[in-house]
């Protein structure tokens, strides 16, 4: 191979990108290769000369639809395999976080959403749904799931997270993985963990804001997840992340990228670079004089890959020819791109059935399946007097600007909500049409106010409306994903400004606009009101939480969020949802994570105290669950051993309902400063009325260990006490195990997962 | 010496403190030692028969007069060196942050006002004079200065701090320290640097919470001040932090209190323990199981002195003799404090003259200095059409909480602050009485609101005091120090409520109560409003800011607060005042230090972009200031070389004037991603009006370095940036120095401190 067919292989192109358009990313230039939806022979000549590493989501970014998207990538890499020199098959990459981000992909809960079902089965069916529809196109590689930990609300990304525990974000991490990529790497979709790492802490809530974390948090909290995926799911790609840790940007951090990654945990796929990353080396960070510095230090960090353009990497070879860079580093990414391809079966065929391509769009189960996400996502905040479900209501007020948002329902990266209505029909129920649709009762509907609009014009009307009937539900939270209107003018004005979604990073957890005015003026009426959150964040809303009869937070539900909030609010689904994530009283009481260390809690704020409005783990149930006879099957193991706990769980009312049996850990006296308690395993049940199940975690004492003063990952004699819990801070049984001996623990015996059983009570 | 002789050395007594009532901290009991001002033999007898290290703020915590405080001292001293076996004297401590507090003592501005005079001269002459008064109540030892860069603006004790910087609060630091210790040991009064280390950003910004903090922060930011002051200016004593740095209390920390603090910066002082930390290894962070061991624990890591009992180091005997303690551990941290006590020339004689004890206190200088200081710190942040100095109006409205509040110009830990009136009689002028007193105008005066209560039913009448005068001034702010009212109720309907000082954390940083209101109402009137900002933090008060025609943060500026607002104000003195602090735009934007990195500022917020109201630096002056002519001495220098700036300033008013010269550092692409600049120089100077100087900076490119990846301290090869300039973003002339190669900076080749001079024009 020549240095330029090397390089190639370490790059990538967007075919329907005129990449010379983007004069801020510097890219090479070159007519788009998709124009119209047609291969443009003439570009794809130019721009595939040598070979190419990955291609640029083929279908997502050219707007084709599954048929057209299999074709285009078929002509593609048949291009590649017989018109290059080389005949190498490049990897066609898309998003896909709650779903394929292309035309008719389906669209799941967005992540947030996904997390609060703690079901990690129901996780990896969906990306097994996920992975059929990618696969169906030619797409090898997904640039998902995000795994970072999301301790700073102000951040637009929260909604794309698992939430603000590692141990919850690694289990649901792994199922994503595990249900995208198959059985085998010649089966399924390469996932990329992202972002790696701690791009949940940006200073300021800002998404590229440097991260200041210290090197205990940076492993067990932000790296946890990422090494739980690839030991226990063997992930086959990474993305590094854009921020700098210390003033050591990602993009050029061997340490993270090659000696943690690759020295200790044994990774073996390949590295991608976040979207112009390698880039932001040099505009961004400051660090690199020029593209080809940046592109030198990038790939010895361990980058192998540079998406989405080949900006930097084009120079590698100028670099390897005057000496500032080896070629054995060059040949070491390579050798891990050709390994991928081989893998994923490329270099057999890369091409898929064009016929067959819509086949998994088309299924139904992949609807079914959204629609029982979506309401297993729904969390019940609060049910004052079991006002919910409202089975019984003759007349209802719909209010708000999330009830009739089509678009409004899904979060950043879902294809639909990128695209205004004009450009792209998007069918889906929103909220009030499945209420009009299917709830026997009189509907009345006053919006109210916009998202993000500052009128109050209209606020007048809904409270009319809510007067007028049994029960009012007002839809309210915020606009995700790009803005839609006109750019120009004053951001306050408008109706839909996004303030969730990357890059829409926000210093106030409120509802944003004048929704608050709309809730408190409706709560001021007679009428009973439910407050329904549709939004990718925990707003801080003390006030409307107090005024509120019900309150459920929805999230981004997706393509089915109308039927998901018909099931739950008036059909009685018990959601059996759960936070992910704690809900602050304030913007100003951040970070309010459970897993803090004692000291956080022990002086208050002048007005406040430590703890959120809800806690971690909280979610109502229709039913009723009891916890009991928790039992440990040792009181005393070894550092090695594991140690079985179980417990009664028995839904007394007399209809079944849906719990999670959340399993935390607090060790007593150790040597540091420890989180008051750790989540350590979680386990969903569905109960009839009256039934009872026994419940068991098996728990590994290296599940115990953290990293002593050394750094190295230790278990510590002393005792844990097991606490059994509905949520945080809502314990219902705890039992002490002691380990009788501090020792390493050596990575190969490290345990990530706590297995669960449930068996006859 | 026996066991317990040694453990005594290693302990403190509260000689008017009956311990046995304070349960929490299981004191070791015992009458108190002194009783309604008079020394209780018996209990001196059984309190310290063994001896004792430390006397905990005798004339202080006694609230003794100087006079009788320096009596009791003597006495105590006498029953120590006489009647005990050993005969050794102890080492009596007191509080001074911003004066000796104790009855009589100067108060001086807090903290954060006096590092807003930017004037290392004026503060050594006022630690010089707080010494005087500390020496003459024959005190060895001041748990003063805090040293901790105040990068969370939620915390209370900002205003104890110097603000953001670490360069600025090193600066001071340095000064402090030696007007404090004077020119040998055996002289002056031993300072105790504190919080070591990082006490600056607890978690969620409250006092006692976690730090995460990577390792190149926290020793080019938060280590940095102590170290300079060690090195610079020999202090004497170190004071631990409470919190716990990723999970190890600095209590226990060995690495910080030991390697760091002794090995690498080679202090030889003693380490005392803030008050309770090794309690709360116990109580608080949950580390140890008994006291005795939270004491070995605290011994071991290097905590010399427990403050401000011996409630855990009591049990160290008895840990020697159980074997879980080495005796050599005790000896060394004995060894410690008998050295302080023969370098502080106690064993020669601990007495002083009582009939000179009053001196100190009585003298003028010392008003006439905290006067100085006062209105030196006053920073003017905006003034609209010159409208300050206020000297033509004829008629002046007076608003607001902070007018009329003496004990409300004080921060914590100034004494007056924590009495009630009828408690101490506290003389000195408020902004109300100086103005009444000197202004030669009609003064109306209307509170309109109280601090912190709800109340807006006295709002009116200030809005028309406003309305009749020619000016209205607003003094609205937050109280510090202790709560005096009622502690039982509903905390938002209390007047008086500390939003600041230790133990007040906010999730606010709005202005407390309803004094937005209060201001924004008087500006609705014709009558242009000056707002003063009386409180030891920056308030987030974009609103108020752009309603007001001029704009004072005045901090808390301690005794002589209402002379030095009428200097300023009304007759003209150039305060020359600059803020340590950036001021936010909300409590949702921290944390908003100049110096963050590039792609902290490379996204902006939905609503906001990442920029402060004001920034660090910002400060206006009643005359006009340029700065021209910036020439480098050298445009290329080694790594072990120096360069000289120097740049013209010339006050090109008809007036004279004060400005701050700043100079900042930019680094072109770093190996690592670096603040976007950094302070390294700064010079306030005063000149004529049509004066010129040539102010001169020589600043080693030992400065330059920063922590490479081995976190070894380098100078990095490359070109830097040098600005000098009026604030962090008024940049008025800058040049590019080289270094030409990269070197690591031995710690005794390091500089701290950049040399300026001024010469000349």
């Amino acid at each position: 191979m020549t240095l330029e067919e090397k390089a190639a292989q370490l790059g990538s192109v967007s075919p329907s990108r005129n990449v010379a358009d983007e004069a801020e990313n510097e890219g090479d230039g070159g007519t788009p290769m998709i124009e119209d939806g047609e291969l443009n022979r003439e570009a794809a000549e130019e721009l595939l000369a040598e070979g190419i590493g990955h291609l640029t989501r083929i279908g997502g970014e050219g707007s084709l639809p599954p048929e057209r998207a299999a074709e285009i990538t078929n002509e593609l890499q048949t291009f590649l395999t017989e018109e290059t020199r080389l005949g190498i098959p490049a990897i066609p990459h898309e998003e896909c976080l709650s779903g394929y981000m292309g035309p008719e992909g389906t669209t799941f809960p967005q992540g947030i959403g996904m997390a609060s079902t703690w079901d990690p089965d129901l996780m990896e069916a969906v990306t097994d749904t996920i992975g059929d529809q990618l696969e169906a196109i030619g797409t090898a590689h997904a640039l998902s799931p995000v795994l970072d930990v999301a301790r700073d609300l102000r951040w637009g990304r929260v909604e794309e997270t698992f939430g603000e525990d590692p141990y919850l974000v690694a289990q649901l991490a792994t199922a994503y993985v595990s249900g995208l990529q198959g059985d085998s790497p010649a089966d399924g979709i390469s996932a990329t963990l992202k972002h790696f790492v701690g791009h949940g802490v940006g200073a300021g809530g800002k998404n590229r804001s440097s991260v200041d974390v210290s090197e205990r948090q940076l492993r067990e909290v932000h790296m946890f997840p990422f090494e739980a995926a690839i030991q226990e799911a063997d992930a086959e790609s990474v993305m590094n992340a854009y921020h700098d840790i210390d003033g050591i940007p990602c993009a050029k951090d061997e340490r993270l990228l090659t000696d943690v990654l690759r020295g200790e945990w044994g990774f073996d796929g390949h590295v991608v670079s976040d979207y112009f990353s390698v880039d932001f080396l040099k505009e961004e960070h400051g660090v690199a004089a020029t593209q080809r510095e940046a592109g030198v230090a990038a790939v010895e960090a361990g980058i192998d890959v540079e998406l989405p353009n080949t900006d930097c990497y084009e120079y590698l070879p100028e670099a390897v020819r005057r000496g500032e860079l080896a070629e054995e580093t060059l040949d070491e990414s390579v050798r891990r791109v050709l390994r991928a391809k081989f893998e994923k079966g490329l270099f057999e065929d890369p091409t898929v059935d064009v016929d067959a391509a819509t086949d998994p769009y088309e299924d139904e189960f992949a609807a079914d399946l959204a629609r029982e996400a979506a309401r297993d996502s729904l969390v019940v905040l609060k049910n004052e007097s079991d006002l919910l479900p409202l089975d019984g209501a003759d007349s209802v007020a719909v209010v708000g600007p999330k009830a009739d948002d089509k678009k409004g329902m899904l979060g950043d990266y879902a294809y639909a909500a990128h695209y205004p209505e004009e450009e792209y029909e998007f069918e889906a129920d929103t909220p009030l049409a499945a209420i009009e649709n299917r709830v026997d009762a009189d509907v009345s509907y006053a919006q109210g106010c916009t998202a993000t609009g500052n009128s109050t014009d209209e606020i007048g009307r809904a409270v009319e409306a809510a007067e007028d009937a049994d029960v009012a539900l007002a839809f309210v939270g915020a606009r995700s994903a790009v803005d839609f209107s006109d750019a120009e003018g004053d951001k306050r004005e408008k109706p839909m400004v996004p303030t969730s979604g990357e890059g829409c990073d926000v210093t106030d957890l409120g509802l944003p606009g004048v929704q608050k005015r709309l809730v408190e003026r409706v709560q001021e009426t007679d009428t009973p009101v439910v407050v329904v959150l549709v939004s990718g964040k925990p707003h801080a809303i003390p006030e409307i939480d107090e005024g509120a009869e019900a309150v459920v937070q929805a999230w981004l539900p997706g393509e089915e969020a109308g039927n998901a909030v018909v099931d739950v609010v008036f059909d009685g689904h018990d959601s059996g949802g759960h936070l992910p994530v704690s809900m602050p009283k304030s913007v100003g009481q951040l970070p309010v994570h459970y897993s803090r260390k004692p000291n956080t809690f022990s002086e208050d704020y002048v007005y406040d105290d430590a703890q959120p409005v809800y806690p971690f783990g909280h979610g109502l149930s229709y039913a009723e669950f009891e916890f009991s006879d928790l039992d440990v099957s040792d009181v005393e193991i070894g550092p090695s051993d594991t140690v079985t706990a179980s417990v009664t769980v028995e839904n007394t009312a007399d209809r079944p309902g849906s719990d999670v049996v959340q399993l935390y850990v607090s060790a007593e006296n150790p040597d540091q400063a420890r989180p008051v308690q750790e989540l350590k395993g979680f386990r969903r049940v569905e109960l009839d009325g009256g039934e009872s199940a026994r419940v068991s975690f098996e728990l590994g004492a290296s599940q115990l260990a953290y990293h002593d003063r050394s750094m190295t990952l230790a278990v510590e004699e002393g005792e844990y006490e097991l606490r059994v819990a509905h949520s945080a801070t809502d314990v219902a049984e705890t039992a002490t195990v002691s380990v009788t001996e501090s020792k390493p623990v050596p990575r190969t015996a490290r345990r990530y997962v706590t297995e669960t059983t449930v068996d006859e009570a």
